[in-house]
């Protein structure tokens, strides 16, 4: 039998024990790996060295992701400390109602069963992914990028230690420990013991999954987000949120990729927008009305629309109206997350209603669109397909529901 | 371009026009649909009668499937008359909470997108998929059975009429108009134009659908039903419980395929439900310990266990205790629907808890997991997968949800 076909087996073995473990015990196993990361951190530097000296070819912002520091391990007991303290899902009723012929009938919150993460080379999602599936009661099978392969099983290690100390098998969290690629494409064929992939990386990474995954996975490609500035707009609050939206952090999923304004207002808008972003030294490439208004702009070319920038540059275009920033944002966006500027309220219901993204917002910054901003208390991803989840996933997203029926000996008729 | 492609990018263009449709305008549309069903009985008798002289080798069973007839056309528009009765689930707000920086954050309830349904020679399912699409404001292709070819082309005909009268676009509701099975394969590679793929059928129909789909499935394969009669079980509730879930309806997925019984009661329990079920023509096949307290009952194999007879067949095992009750399920269920009956409150509460399948239930037939008597209104299918819904989807499950945020002017510090 291969190594990962048995790690995908007693996975599965172990998620009934895990399903079944009460808070306490997750709680219990959460704390010993958050103290032992900490105890730990000389040996989790030294195994990052080792990663560190091999890499080659690596981007400057790669190898920042890969390295740990004593900040960073600090930082990552930290965030499962922050796990330990939310709800519990399993077991949780959502709705019960009664049948006519006197049934009890409930929705109980369950764990999916074994988790697959697919990710690159970022040591912290090791710790990160493996605390929440545990908190909601999954095992789970880690596949880490191979540039980070010392550092990750050196925290799986202390992982495996701590469910040992608590009475859980050490196969609640593994880790595939093969290097190459084949080892992958291997797991994500084991429909039979794995429930789901969640792949976290670029999009070169999860269109590989997706791609060769039997089993179903949680994806999102890219986030090409939108605002739309309305003719009734606040010109100082769309402004401030078109900046924040933008310049705040403009290499993350969230991060505004185009801008939309309404004709009626661009006049005044426009001008006041691209000087403050120009400020921070953000390109704009505006479409033909845009360029009118502002000169000093490059022109957008139609590709740069529905583009995901990642970077200081921002696609802007002026529109007729509401209909026609739906339509674009429909046709161009990744179903990530738009926001409406605007002070009409019907506007803002439509905007809410019609716009076919996960996340929609009101006079508010794109930037919101994420796990612990909303409120979740965490998060494992962003969705931006329809199936399971849409959008931001916390905890509950890695719990599924069953019918749970109490009866007194009724029959069917 | 291929007709099955325009098919699926007419589809992706409708979904938008559906999901915006209102709660009225969605009943009207039903509401011509029952009543022209009704008023072209004739025609689609006709047309039916094509298809049953063109078929070849098949079952009694499945002909009678394919068949149409008054009563069966009028019970066909009689189901669309209770779909128009149930809550339109689009647009609900599930939850909202509010952010300590003053966002509000809901959860609003919106449809799939484009749903592909794949079935068998059964045309009322034409017209009830399409129905249960309609209303949960999705649009759908519809792919049944060869052999239904000209009664669904004629079902279809009259939804696309119905679909124009109110102003929708006809292409909410489209059939794949190509007998070829390649035609099928198509479709199920059009990710970017489909959203989820629903099999309706026989295990061999979804196997394939599964293996040949790009896009994600909620599938639901078979049911091997268990009822556990725990030691304090009230006897004559166990007997008049499993004779219901065995005798029936043996035929279907939530029929009990599979007896455990508790040893110290098995002495007083199996001859009573074994004379019981033998009166109803039911052949035992039991384990050691069956046979030693039943003589006369067939041995069961190894195979029986696990086995979907879907006949008046069933296997009876007798076990130590509720441990190895839940283990026999977790090892050989289908994750369909299991029951315990019992007057332990302990007993009760760990099965529930501990059945890893979709419906569980407490002193009552398994019978009952079914959409329409769990309460949900109606049913699309039973999904044995924890991904998006487990158990018996209703209208509910044709949807997702979206972020919501209504601000007034936040930004993320």
């Amino acid at each position: 039998m291969s190594v990962v076909l048995d790690i995908a087996k007693k996975a599965k073995e172990a998620s009934y024990a895990i399903a079944k473990a009460d808070t306490k015990t997750k709680n219990k196993a959460l704390q010993y790996i958050a103290d032992m990361i900490e105890k730990n951190t000389k040996k989790l530097i030294e195994a990052n060295k080792k990663d560190l000296k091999s890499v080659k070819g690596l981007s400057k912002a790669m190898v920042d992701r890969l390295t740990l520091n004593e900040k960073r391990i600090a930082e990552m007991a930290q965030g499962i400390r922050e796990i330990i303290a939310l709800n519990d899902p399993v077991g949780e009723i959502t709705k019960m109602w009664k049948r006519p012929n006197g049934l009890l009938v409930g929705k109980m919150r369950i764990p999916l069963g074994v988790i697959g993460i697919i990710y690159e080379a970022r040591p912290n999602v090791t710790a990160d992914a493996a605390a929440l599936c545990l908190k909601s009661g999954n095992s789970v099978i880690l596949r880490g990028g191979k540039e980070a392969f010392h550092s990750n099983m050196a925290i799986v290690r202390i992982i495996s230690e701590a469910l040992d100390k608590v009475g859980l098998p050490q196969s609640v969290v593994q880790i595939i420990p093969v290097k190459e690629r084949e080892a992958m494409i291997e797991l994500l064929k084991l429909e039979d013991y794995i429930d789901v992939i969640i792949p976290r990386g670029g999009e070169g990474l999860i269109r590989f999954v997706v791609e060769n995954s039997k089993i179903p996975v949680i994806k999102h490609y890219k986030g090409v987000c939108h605002i739309f500035v309305d003719e009734t707009a606040d010109i100082d609050m769309a402004t401030n949120i078109c900046f924040n939206a933008k310049v705040q952090r403009p290499g993350v999923c969230n991060a505004m990729e185009t801008l939309l304004v309404h004709k009626n207002i661009a006049k005044d808008f426009l001008p006041v927008v691209v000087k403050k972003l120009k400020s921070a030294g953000v390109e704009i490439r505006g479409c033909e009305k845009t360029k009118k208004i502002v000169k000093d702009v490059v022109k957008a070319k139609e590709t740069d629309f529905g583009y995901e920038f990642l970077d200081l540059i921002l696609a802007v275009k002026v529109v007729e109206n509401i209909e026609e920033a739906i339509e674009h944002i429909n046709k161009y966006g990744s179903l990530h997350t738009e926001s409406i500027i605007t002070k009409d309220y019907s506007n803002a219901q439509k905007f809410l209603r019609e716009v076919n993204s996960s996340t929609v917002l009101v006079n508010a910054s794109t930037r919101f669109s994420d796990g612990f901003q909303l409120g979740l208390g965490a998060e494992i991803g962003i969705s931006t397909t329809k199936l399971h989840a849409f959008g931001p996933m916390g905890l509950e997203e890695l719990t599924t529901t069953k019918f749970i029926i109490y009866g007194d000996g009724q029959v069917r008729e």
